[in-house]
């Protein structure tokens, strides 16, 4: 008999847990991500269901009992994490989707199409630094070859990576398993706190923001941090600061979000005015146009702030991804089956947002996070609302599969 | 014939300068630092001083003509760097110091006291994080232990430095050099601008002003950038921004110095609120108690945005120097000797300061800088002004030794 999802979930919880932080650092190719993997790969085997991996390693396990065959509907995430992240960030997604057959078969469903369960690899792009690697490989947004030679902070190539994994790097490319995925669904933990609000236990998913990355690079002059007298400065720390404040009070004024989380000083000493301050802006909104013009005031803040201090700011985009809405008719449906549950958009991106926009119909439901917190070990998602979860899926599945 | 300033100079600058920037980086005992100690031990032999060493390399080449014996007048300064420094700060002193030497002989000047050129090393600390290191161990102000249990960046000990360099660390320790330095008379390029404003090439110091140090620690909660709400963070970055400002404008509002200069982020992830910013803090004031309640008052602004943004606050100073006044007679003999040139105090530590705090009669002369630049391929001096820093510690020199 297959393990219940209160089985499963301490299971998958316990590896690769920090135990002093007690968070996750599942990177791509990992020990910790590939003992996920193998753990998954052992509970569709228990189940029963047939493993396909492409080139690259994303993963399908199929449920076509009796004569179904073809093209069917997907459901799953990835077993990949941030570096000291939470446990459901992608895992919740997975196990769910193995709870939900599971529960449609005790139930003696009979689907009309296969139903596969997905885990799809480096959702998270902590390891190569691009999010959704996997799903973006698999619909041939971003080529083979530009993949492979992605690194991570080691220096370490995905090609070596996948050599050193047992992968053979030519395999990898635009992938097979998506001639069969006619429909994706994806559940995942809530990363925000709307459903709280909202008091509901399970959502669905209207959009993906648009989100930009824009490089900020504030120039100076460095100098002496004693002899300097403050007014002789061009400390481009002090633009920085300003422009920080500025993405803060912008965002909040748009409804939209604003985030300088990664920097880099030169020369980076305790008695030296810097001079040079790399920042990296996250921006995100409802809509392209709040986007642009969130981006344009603080563009505009760090500009008038350069002129007071004497310093020099350049902004590049280093992506910029446009709005992902989910199909209409899929969410309705989504929305019909479960009774009107909230509809809601999300600032994260997500390999659903991928397939999404690579043409393939694509829905998300969302699971009540208690805190709104996520990547980080604080994530959370009470037992309950995860059951609740599943059994929405279930209810989707046997909707879509019927 | 030993060579003249104008040929010294141009020889020295040549010793590990980085063509792209212009600038250099000599930290102790590295391959840049220890060609120009050559250079400057082949300088004293063409001149027929004779140079001493203590354990850790700290050097004093003596002039010691006729009879003349027993403790002396030093002067000199240091030939390490700054990580791209200048090439002023420290050689200038060094280089007036043999041309002074030079000058008094060719005049036909006998000494009634030795007069000695000191070369003290490791005073940027940029290689071990300890500033003023040659002439901190000289006159035991750190021990031996602690000192050459310091490491670079790379993780080398003072000690295995030194080893490396055919040093036997068993000699480390206060210096006997000292034994003889009566008097110490430090030139050194300005490192502001207030001789540009009195119009006067040289300048001679008051005081160096209190110096700390300040670890500040700001504490928040990792979160995800894109779908955590504004209100809903607590961003220790943004705690951060209003701190760096603070100090900016609370040094301005004091006539003192602040600067927020070095800075590390935890995760430091584009997409990622940062859980912790550690940023630290150099502040100076012309007296301890403006450094105090400078200090008070940047930690004052620091905790009331911490309240606003959900985060915390923790400041360890992790080194507070009090104010080194200069021998007020030794000081008022030179300004009279140089015909009442001003006095300034400077917000630098320097090896002299070490020297005075220690009990041994120390005085500076400061060289006019032209943009007030330090510690940048900017710095400059020009050559007129260098000459007539020359004359101005050779008239010193004369005086003193008289």
């Amino acid at each position: 008999m297959s393990e219940s999802f209160e089985q499963m979930w301490p299971a998958l919880a316990a590896i690769g847990r920090d135990p002093e932080s007690g968070g996750y650092s599942r990177g791509g190719w990992t020990p910790a991500e590939r003992e996920s993997t193998a753990w998954f790969v052992d509970q569709c085997a228990t189940r029963g269901l047939e493993v396909e991996s492409d080139g690259l390693g994303n993963l399908v396990a199929w449920w076509a009992p009796g004569s179904v065959s073809g093209p069917g509907v997907v459901t799953g995430s990835h077993l990949d994490s941030v570096l000291n992240g939470g446990a459901f960030d992608g895992p919740l997604g997975v196990v769910s989707a193995l709870a939900a057959v599971d529960r449609l078969r005790a139930d003696g469903f009979q689907p009309s199409v296969p139903i596969g369960v997905g885990a799809f690899v480096e959702e998270e792009g902590s390891r190569f630094g691009m999010p959704c690697l996997g799903s973006r490989v698999a619909v041939g947004a971003i080529s083979a070859a530009k993949a492979l030679d992605l690194q991570d902070r080691s220096g370490v190539s995905l090609r070596a990576a996948l050599e050193s994994s047992g992968t053979d790097p030519a395999g990898v490319g635009p992938s097979p398993l998506l001639d069969r995925m006619a429909t994706f669904v994806e559940l995942h933990v809530e990363q925000g706190r709307a459903l709280v609000d909202e008091g509901a236990a399970v959502g669905v998913a209207s959009a993906i923001w648009p989100h930009g990355r824009f490089r900020f690079t504030f120039t100076g002059e460095a100098n002496h941090a004693g002899t300097t007298l403050m007014e002789d400065r061009h400390d481009p720390m002090l633009t920085y600061a300003m422009t920080a404040l500025a993405a803060n009070k912008q965002a909040r004024l748009a409804g939209a979000r604003a985030t300088f989380g990664r920097l880099t000083v030169e020369p980076n000493g305790t008695n030296a005015v810097p001079s040079r301050v790399v920042a990296w802006l996250d921006a995100r909104a409802a809509d392209d146009a709040t986007l642009q013009s969130l981006l344009q005031a603080i563009t505009r803040q760090a500009t008038e702030r350069a002129e007071r201090d004497g310093t020099a700011v350049e902004v590049l985009p280093e992506s910029v991804s446009p709005v992902v809405d989910f199909q209409p008719g899929l969410r309705d449906r989504l929305v019909e089956v479960l009774d009107g549950v909230p509809v809601l958009p999300t600032g994260a991106g997500h390999d659903a947002g991928i397939f999404s926009a690579a043409g393939i119909p694509t829905a998300m439901l969302f699971v009540r996070n208690p805190t709104g917190v996520s990547h980080s070990p604080a994530e959370n998602a009470e037992l309950d609302d995860c059951l609740q979860g599943v059994e929405a899926l279930a209810a989707v599945l046997e909707d879509l599969a019927r």
